[in-house]
């Protein structure tokens, strides 16, 4: 096994170390575009059926929409139009044929669309287009429908997982009678987005609201979840936007409210993405490799076997291994026994470090003699001796301390790294220094957002909800302010 | 509710006013797309998540690859470019720009790309080009890898389900040491596949391997599962492939074997889609509506109550319906208890017939009072009375025997519409009055295959698996044959 950089080394190499050979995903032969390796895949099902879940719970269907959006479609609402059109991959033909000139295949310049096509960078305008069809009245409403889908948003500079010209997400679009209702559609789905980070990604998020500037194109408010990676970068792990009746509008879809007259519908758009990967990644992991939390992990459990040469007590370590496993399955834990014998303990140790798997339980022959095992946790280090009279309690106990301690240690780096500042110069010097959170006061204009922006590369992540009311000056203006803002270096 | 054309007068329209009628599709403003409703796509879900297990079971993992395909892969393998370079959309630019000359967006003919992309009809190359850097040695193999996902073939005329432009599959691209090993793992699948559809989809299905006239391009052998629908018609209902090292050998995929040499890698490649849903409709489905087997049906059981003036009685119903909800759920049965009442039982009635909800039970006053409501199968049309006291075993049997029935009962329409025949007159005769699959003799040659397709519209379905062996005469031709295999018409 080759060696990582460390964190200290190179976080970027560091992070992209831990992806490749983690075996989360893999570069492809198309620029930008990644493969998501089967592990990975696995990481990103739990946490796509989580969410899943939380969605039909709060009464949300799957449907699903066209991958290609006309033209056209794109232009209709004015914000969304310059957020998207600039950005995107655009099917102009329909047929190849035959090289004439040569063995391979050509573009048939006959075969070209009459309006061009472009792939979903995301789906609003397909959607209100179909949804005009689908609402008339009242009764028809609310609509609250989720897709999960891939995208495409051709990015000049890609990462793996974190910005990809290709993505797997979840888009999230409903219809309202009224604007309340919408309001709170957003909010709702702003909670399920934080408690999913929170509960299942040991990710402490902050609830915010986006600035003007950040908004997403086309949305009234856009509210996030903001986390903090472990070099002080702020990352933005999930939106929910009240799009208010822009696309109503601009799709003409009108419905019969209770008394009889016609109104535009209120709508909401909601998404998370395979993103969440990398900022999982970014939040836990160590310069061993992967962390990952228990509740996600495609596996939670591996025991190693350290064989003796010794026949017999071989043959019983290997029926207690399998023993093992089969009462973790049966209790819900995702558990390998790992007899490959074409590698050594050692090696296996180091591998299932790298891959983040949460607890590791060896059974070596010594221990094995006095009824022991050995139970390594991935996340400290820890090591301890277990009866085999009480594993399964042990195994299913050590699993939430881990989570519990994920969650607790990515806590009290963002609060170390959420610094309150009132001068220019602090602003600055915690940027650099410290990086984190910077809460500063602001002047509320997107000319002065964007003046720091260009000072110092920090954006607003965001006003979080519930602020504080205080009275201040802006950080860059001196102008007058009732709340501090979050500042971040963001991915 | 607007009417439903019966299958005696437009087969065609009673298939598209069941799939839009009954919520499961709609069109879309892309041509050729569809948008999978919520109904729909409930549907979907059920299937995918059971194949899902299915393939988890015999091992398998899922990935995820590029949506993307560079122009030159699609021609690396010499079979494989003939048969999909010519159907697919092509993106050649990866940006927009606001048009100078108007209000809209154009695209931005500085964004052209050098080598264009294919958006996958399959993905074959694209995965064959990974597999090269994850395979070198024995150890790497089989590699088990599947992957759900969007494709798109530009079909020149489009059925909903049955035939659309985008549409969602599983691939499964595997990866072996031996032929023999990758020729049990495409007859694995075809397995898979065929226990699906007869198990979950009451869809009876003949296991047969394709002519070489209609093999996938890049195959060696395709196995496939074939069905037959209410109006005679086959349908290709499943895939599997057995594809030599043809795609090893176009992107050079080799490993060292146990004995120290170097090898091309054995492959296969196996799929279902979406078209399954038009399977399912068409084999089961009456003139009332959708017919929808128990054990995929995204609602098996309504209650609708028959609410009496009386209110104290009212609200012993509401009280029933909810609680029998629970019980229901708790055993896993997915019911719901339709209690809206803005619309009388009569239009209930008749819509859930229509969505092919597979059981109905009526709460009246009348039969509540005797401490019985009324059962009535979607799939019969039987009604019977049932004591509250054994209702959950009633409606567990009952849906068990519903799925045992609509199995039965399309097997017996298949096996009296599959007809040996031994004269052309009778061929034509048989395609013509009575349609179905026709057992005949073929000559084994691509040239009688295609000259009966000209006269009759009639392909070779399949030769089945385990054939019987007998001598006859090319039904065309006159010249030898030593087996049957059957012909229809199909979709």
């Amino acid at each position: 096994m080759s060696t990582l950089t460390t964190r200290a080394q190179d976080y970027a190499q560091w992070y992209n170390d831990l992806i490749l050979k983690g075996g989360l995903a893999d570069y492809s032969a198309v620029r930008g575009c990644m493969v998501i390796k089967p592990y990975g895949f696995g990481l990103w099902e739990n946490m796509r059926d989580q969410l899943d879940r939380m969605f039909k719970e709060t009464g949300h269907q799957n449907a699903y929409f066209p991958l290609f959006i006309p033209k056209s479609f794109l232009s209709k609402e004015a914000a969304h139009v310059e957020g998207f059109a600039k950005e995107c991959a655009v099917v102009t033909h329909y047929r190849l044929k035959n090289d004439p000139n040569g063995s391979g295949v050509i573009v048939d310049p006959e075969a070209r669309l009459e309006e061009e096509l472009i792939v979903r960078p995301t789906s609003e305008t397909i959607i209100w287009s179909t949804y005009k069809n689908w609402i008339q009245s009242y009764r028809d409403l609310p609509l609250l429908i989720n897709q999960w889908a891939n995208v495409v948003r051709w990015e000049m500079r890609t990462r793996l997982f974190l910005r990809t010209t290709e993505f797997l997400w979840q888009e999230g679009h409903t219809a309202h009678a009224t604007r309340e209702e919408a309001v709170e559609e957003a909010q709702k789905m702003l909670d399920v987005y934080a408690r999913f980070a929170e509960e299942y990604m040991a990710l402490p998020v902050v609830r915010g609201v986006k600035t003007p500037l950040e908004r997403f194109a086309g949305a009234e408010d856009t509210y996030c979840i903001e986390a903090l990676m472990q070099d002080g970068k702020a990352l933005q792990a999930g939106t929910s936007h009240f799009l208010g009746q822009n696309f109503a509008k601009a799709f003409d879809v009108k419905f019969l409210d209770r008394n009889n007259s016609i109104e535009y519908v209120w709508a909401t758009s909601w998404g998370v993405s395979t993103r969440l990967i990398g900022a999982l990644v970014m939040a836990h992991s160590d310069d061993k490799g992967l962390v990952l939390p228990p509740k996600i992990a495609p596996l939670q459990v591996v025991i190693v076997p350290i064989f003796s040469k010794d026949e017999a007590i071989r043959e019983s370590i290997q029926a207690k291994g399998k023993e093992l496993v089969k009462t973790l399955q049966k209790l819900g834990v995702k558990a390998k026994f790992d007899d490959d014998d074409s590698t050594r303990p050692g090696w296996k140790f180091a591998e299932y470090e790298l891959q983040g798997v949460p607890l590791r339980i060896t059974l070596g022959a010594r221990d094995f003699a006095q009824n022991l095992a050995e139970l390594a946790r991935r996340d400290t280090g820890e090591k301890q001796n277990v009866s085999f009279d009480r594993m399964e309690d042990v195994i299913v106990q050590t699993l939430d301390a881990i989570q519990q301690n994920l969650f607790q240690r990515a806590l009290e780096y963002r609060e170390a790294h959420t610094t309150p500042v009132d001068t220019w110069d602090d602003f600055v010097h915690t940027l650099d220094e410290k990086g984190g959170f910077v809460a500063a006061h602001w002047d509320g204009t997107s000319e002065t957002e964007e003046k720091i922006k260009e000072l110092t590369k920090a954006t607003i992540r965001c006003i979080p909800l519930n602020n504080p009311q205080e009275e201040g000056k802006c950080i860059l203006t001196g102008k007058p302010s009732s709340q501090r803002v979050l500042f971040a270096r963001a991915y």
